[in-house]
């Protein structure tokens, strides 16, 4: 007997409208853990590889891990797994908050969405109750407002909502789920939700997550409870105190890249604006640290306007990226990208892309139809962030479509400077700076994505001449961090908490985590060999969708070709020749073929993937 | 009546071995002229927009102009039309030598090839008598033995054939269809024989093309051969010439254009090289000129060998490109391209490809399986020739996809040193140090071919400051040359003569030529308009094809943000920003729309092209 799970995934088919309860095997459990490896597993039943993301057939994933529910820190987190109409592969995007934590007591693991409905819908899951619900009143609203119906609707605030805002619903691939105030950002699958007249998710539970030993639980979440609350900036600043981080090493994306330094970093980061803007804490289910902050500007034409952050990235993205430094504006930018449900980090690299075209002469002045994108013009950035959001004119609809397809289109030269790997515009840890991160970026399932593996947790403690000018162990890094990654996205934990867990690979203290949840209490090499398996699980997925190691090699040419002009990491690049001797190292050390980057057969065989061999 | 006609196509289905004769609608010739309008209008008619280039449906048709069969000098000129394996698009690609005479002397303006055999044939067209004759024996032979075993077979030296080598019958992309010692290299047409099993053409004709005032052609023949007797250097050096000029010019691709300035040009330009080596001067039909220089090597290892040319786009491509000066190796490379049938210009391109791919790390010692692809390396190129033509080994098979296939698949930073345009290997006239050529090379409906239009023809007679860092009357330069291009390659006639006949617009002779063959007399104001016709219709099929205006929107990046490093054009480049310019400007005065490049519906509808509007 395994605690933790429920056992049950929920499929609804909102053609058919049917509502189902299934059994899920225990040995997708204890093989996968859950999570992503769950995901992933439940994808390569149910995904054929040749679907259109925006279909039918392409399907919702929502699931959980052995943790959510429990007081194990970290646990208040989710995932929503479809495959991405922004990238056309598989694709994970992971949100906080309090859905999972609902959707675990409401006595399930995953719930599976497939079909397409031909009017606005919302699924209602309280407890054994499921029911579609139409959604044609609340079509329309921001992903704030819909949330507040929904709650008033059902009569209960309690009920945890999962939604989309207008980008999702105008099929924008660089629109976010939202939850509460957080979002499951990346990938676009909100087009998939509104592609499908999916609005919402509401769910309520009443049921308990029973656990293996509660009074373990009990005693670690004290434990780490108090390591956690010395954070040295998590608890005081949340992420916001990253920019200064990233900029002082010479990291942080600037101008589209152009530059890794920002002149108006300190304008804009936490150290700066949490003293003034600061109105409140939040946190996750069970989180100790509360790393959400929600600010506020006081004066001036955004005077009483809120949002939860800016988190890092969107600083980065809606700060840096467009060289916009003056706060209320990016604030008034975030808070728009929230509203309208667009991914704020792919948002902002669009919006950054579009700068350079403009002050390069790709883009006209009429075809940004009378818009004067210079970077650092923050009234732009906003109209432009509403014109993607709504599709609206050439130029915003063109940009809907994200960077990669934008700049496949526009032509002239863009395509050197489209921030993006794999179609996934690039998050704010530089694959300059963090030499490994081209690697890291360029062979994560993802693509642009900082969560495809964390070398920088490590390399930015490193020396420069480390982290920005060697190869050296890094495949080996992204290895090892990718497995770390695998773990956490599987149990599911918060990344905030792998200073605790283990920063660089599978570790004790996951095993006792496993233990203390589900009873069961695998080595540490059995974690890392389910690590593995997830990890090549996906490797299968991405080969059979097409995409083999052509896919791993194209990070942005500016990366390849163009050494940081100026700050600390100054003349740092990943030479082509680098990262092609990184790629192969990395390919070997998982055991994938050298040249083409699948996985082999006797690595298939070794992780009992066997099934996964084609006949 | 017009006379020059024979106003009969053949067509041929491989499938269902039909062999037909249909009449050809006048319209269409008073409409398009022949050649390249005629072809296009077939092409309009036979081909649907979604054909797979390697398909039975795809079709090949060889065509001739007014001109062909009769005393116009330069008319010994022909072409063939397809969809290209190469870059997916409307294809033309154009041929001297004597077949087109005999063909139209057989009794045909055009032949169409359709279908797919099981078994490998060849096709006999003996005047009215056209037969399907098995090419068993003669499958696997090199372009040249081909020719002689089929006019063995035949019996009569008199037939003149038209032929693929090994490389077509590889399915290589880059393969060229050969006839005599010339080739219709480009867009690997070849390979569309080698798909559909056909290995050969040949024709024999009896007949005698009836001209409108023959004593005029005739006086007209005389004339323009004494000015041709005195051009300044084609009657002597043929084209080998050409390398000294556009190397002091600094415009000479070199080292995969890292630079435009080559320091072997001398070894192995004509100036040296023809005194020593030539063995015989070689004409089209009824050519005054005879431009053809037979050169063959006399001592070291490969005493004995002889080729034709190399042309000067052959020395571009085999020689500076790869860094090579040495002429016997040269040669012997050439003539490898020519016995395997190979373009010469693509598989040069492609070569450099790889060598600075080598030399950058991208392509590592394992992948090019022991060939050390430095610059300069002469046997390592011929090797790679023919593993290409063969499609021998990871490194020859991948390359045999010509140039912008393979980046893809190589990726690690090589698009940007991929240089093609629209997947056409780029010709050895520079779209730096001739600026308007990067637009001409992007509006064109091949890409990468030096005939698309001929901005050059003009500028290397001006200084440095028109030619390379000026835009100003670009646009216009390539609209004008592009439609002198339509005229003749639909009259059909060698672009040697252009200086004759009009260099830069269609002009009085190309009427006073109409007239003498045909008896119709149209002005140059028609002429214009059919010339602009045949572009537009072109046009129409690249956009039904999925070609807009995203299509011409891709110079290769090195030619965008790379300038010359040294040399008389040192600095040279198209900014995105002079490019976009151009672009647009070019649209402007086409009549197509300026964002999409879609031929206005006005303009159609003034050209007669109603016929092409959708409903």
């Amino acid at each position: 007997m395994l605690y933790g799970y429920l056992r049950r995934v929920l499929k609804v088919n909102l053609t058919t409208r049917s509502i189902i309860k299934e059994e899920v095997p225990e040995s997708y459990l204890r093989g996968y853990l859950g999570g992503l490896g769950l995901g992933a597993r439940l994808y390569y039943d149910l995904v054929p590889w040749n679907v259109e993301p925006l279909s039918s057939e392409n399907v919702v994933i929502l699931v959980t891990g052995p943790v959510q529910g429990t007081l194990i820190p970290g646990s208040g987190r989710g995932l929503i797994i479809s495959k991405s109409p922004l990238t056309n592969r598989f694709f994970s995007s992971n949100f906080g908050g309090y859905f999972t934590r609902e959707l675990k007591e409401a006595g399930y693991d995953a719930v599976v969405i497939s079909g397409k409905s031909d009017e606005p819908l919302y699924l209602k899951i309280d407890d054994g109750d499921v029911e579609l619900r139409s959604a044609s009143k609340i079509w329309g609203m921001n992903a704030y407002e819909v949330q507040d119906a929904i709650k008033d609707e059902l009569g209960d605030r309690k009920f945890q909502v999962l939604c989309i805002g207008p980008s999702g619903e105008n099929l924008v691939r660089i629109s976010a789920v939202i939850h509460d105030i957080r979002a499951a950002g990346r990938g676009g699958i909100a087009a998939v939700f509104g592609f499908k007249k999916l609005k919402a998710v509401a769910v309520r539970g009443s049921g308990r997550v029973e656990v293996a030993y509660p009074d373990e639980i009990l005693k670690f979440f004290i434990e780490i409870s108090k390591k956690a609350r010395n954070h040295p900036f998590l608890v005081r600043y949340g992420t916001t105190a990253v920019m200064e981080t990233v900029n002082k090493l010479g990291g942080l994306g600037t101008r589209n890249w152009q530059s890794e330094v920002f002149e108006g970093a300190s304008r804009i980061s936490g150290q700066t604006t949490i003293p003034k803007h600061k109105v409140k804490d939040v946190a996750c289910a069970f989180c100790p640290i509360g790393c959400t902050k929600i600010q506020q500007i006081r004066e001036g034409k955004y005077a009483g306007m809120w949002v939860k952050g800016p988190e890092y990235e969107t600083l980065y993205s809606l700060g840096s990226m467009t060289g916009v430094d003056d706060f209320p504006t990016v604030v008034a930018a975030a808070r728009k990208c929230d509203e309208l449900g667009l991914d704020t980090i792919s948002a902002g690299v669009v919006v950054a892309f579009a700068m350079e075209a403009y002050e390069k002469g790709i883009l006209t002045a009429e075809e940004c139809d009378g818009l004067k994108l210079n970077f650092g013009n923050g009234d732009a950035m906003i109209e432009l962030i509403d014109r993607i959001g709504l599709r609206k004119g050439w130029l915003g609809n063109l940009l809907a479509e994200g960077v990669a397809r934008a700049s496949s289109i526009i032509g002239c030269g863009s395509q050197y400077f489209a921030m993006h790997f794999k179609g996934l515009e690039l998050a704010g840890h530089s694959p300059r700076a963090v030499k490994a991160w081209t690697l890291g970026y360029s062979v994560g399932w993802r693509g642009g994505s900082h969560h495809d593996a964390r070398p920088h947790d490590i390399e930015y403690a490193n020396p420069v001449e480390v982290r920005a000018f060697s190869i050296d162990g890094k495949p080996e890094l992204i290895r090892d961090t990718t497995l770390r990654v695998m773990v956490e996205e599987s149990l599911i934990t918060c990344r905030f908490f792998g200073g605790y867990y283990g920063v660089r690979t599978p570790g004790e203290t996951h095993s006792k985590i496993i233990k203390f949840v589900t009873g069961w209490e695998p080595s540490v090499s059995e974690i890392t060999k389910i690590a593995e398996r997830i990890r090549n699980l996906i490797r299968v997925i991405e080969v059979r969708e097409g995409f083999d190691s052509k896919a791993d090699k194209n990070p942005p040419l500016r990366v390849l070709y163009e050494p940081i002009p100026d700050g600390p990491s100054k003349g740092a690049h990943t030479s082509p020749k680098e990262f092609k001797a990184m790629l192969r190292k990395f390919y070997e050390i998982m055991g994938w073929d050298p040249d083409s980057g699948v996985p082999k057969e006797e690595k298939l065989k070794e992780l009992d993937l066997d099934f996964t061999l084609l006949k």
